[in-house]
């Protein structure tokens, strides 16, 4: 079990920590591969306590997916630099949030095609009229390497969240 | 050695990816642990062709780098989605530097006093007048463990970028 070594900052509230992933755009999804660790943005959808994402049917990402690796998927947000009198108190605001589980290839058209409707709404509001399908999703083939695209769940085991809050007043502003 | 799939997406302009690594404040570094893939967002500094960053004495991440591993050091930023009249063509406008290369504890307290100098100086401009010093760094000890604070530099063996442009007329702006 990972244990956070700075204790005072974890977040171990599960709807603030579901809030802030709802809030969040991009993760950077961390796996291992046989040429080292490998850490790659993506975006995203939290949804029923998983992390979903998508890519296309080939490429480096791709190809270790497809083995159900253990992955660690790692939200953040930046709020600032947090000023004290002395630089070796000087700090950072942030929320983090670590999900660590294997992922896994969605194999139903179906169950693909609802989450790629939901990535579309959350990125794109109100942009499309018609709803994905399972069969859209089956027939549409990338430029790229002509094959469907491919859409990814992170179930997680474990999540670790930290945050260090701080008062606006704190944060450090550039002299114009 | 590592191929990017996309690439018409490829950045091979080594002037444009040191200043793209100079203008961003945060980097998840990826790793390899006992446990699994672990990517932790750390502010960072790049110096002379390296990635520099800083952490407490002890916890997860610094157990790891003691050991000098191979790292994965991410960073990105997002211009927005781009908008198409087919959902399937929606794309996300971005920047992303993945550095390659292992990492290593620096032992001098003369150079990691150089780069905590020189993190205070991006993170915090104007704010201090005193330089720090080895002696300095040396003495201060963390308030959680009592150790000095640590400094990692990451030299690279490769990097590799990629960058997707969108006119800003083409990002999508959520209707008020």
């Amino acid at each position: 079990m990972t244990q956070i070594a700075y204790t005072q900052r974890v977040c171990d509230d599960q709807a603030a920590i579901g809030s802030f992933l709802e809030s969040q755009r991009i993760g950077v999804l961390g796996l291992e591969t046989p040429d080292g660790p490998y850490a790659v943005p993506v975006n995203f959808l939290w949804h029923r306590g998983a992390i979903y994402f998508h890519g296309m049917g080939s490429g480096r990402k791709v190809d270790v997916l497809r083995g159900g690796p253990r992955a660690c998927f790692t939200v953040f947000h930046e709020d600032g630099t947090v000023t004290d009198p002395m630089p070796c108190h000087a700090d950072t605001a942030y929320t983090s949030v670590l999900v660590f589980g294997d992922a896994e290839e969605i194999s139903d058209p179906a169950e693909s095609a609802e989450i790629l409707q939901l990535l579309v709404e959350k990125f794109l509001p109100g942009q499309y009229n018609n709803r994905l399908t399972g069969k859209l999703v089956e027939n549409y083939r990338s430029g790229m390497d002509n094959r469907p695209v491919a859409v990814f769940k992170i179930s997680p085991t474990q999540i670790t969240a930290k945050q260090n809050r701080a008062d606006q007043a704190d944060i450090f502003e550039p002299q114009a």
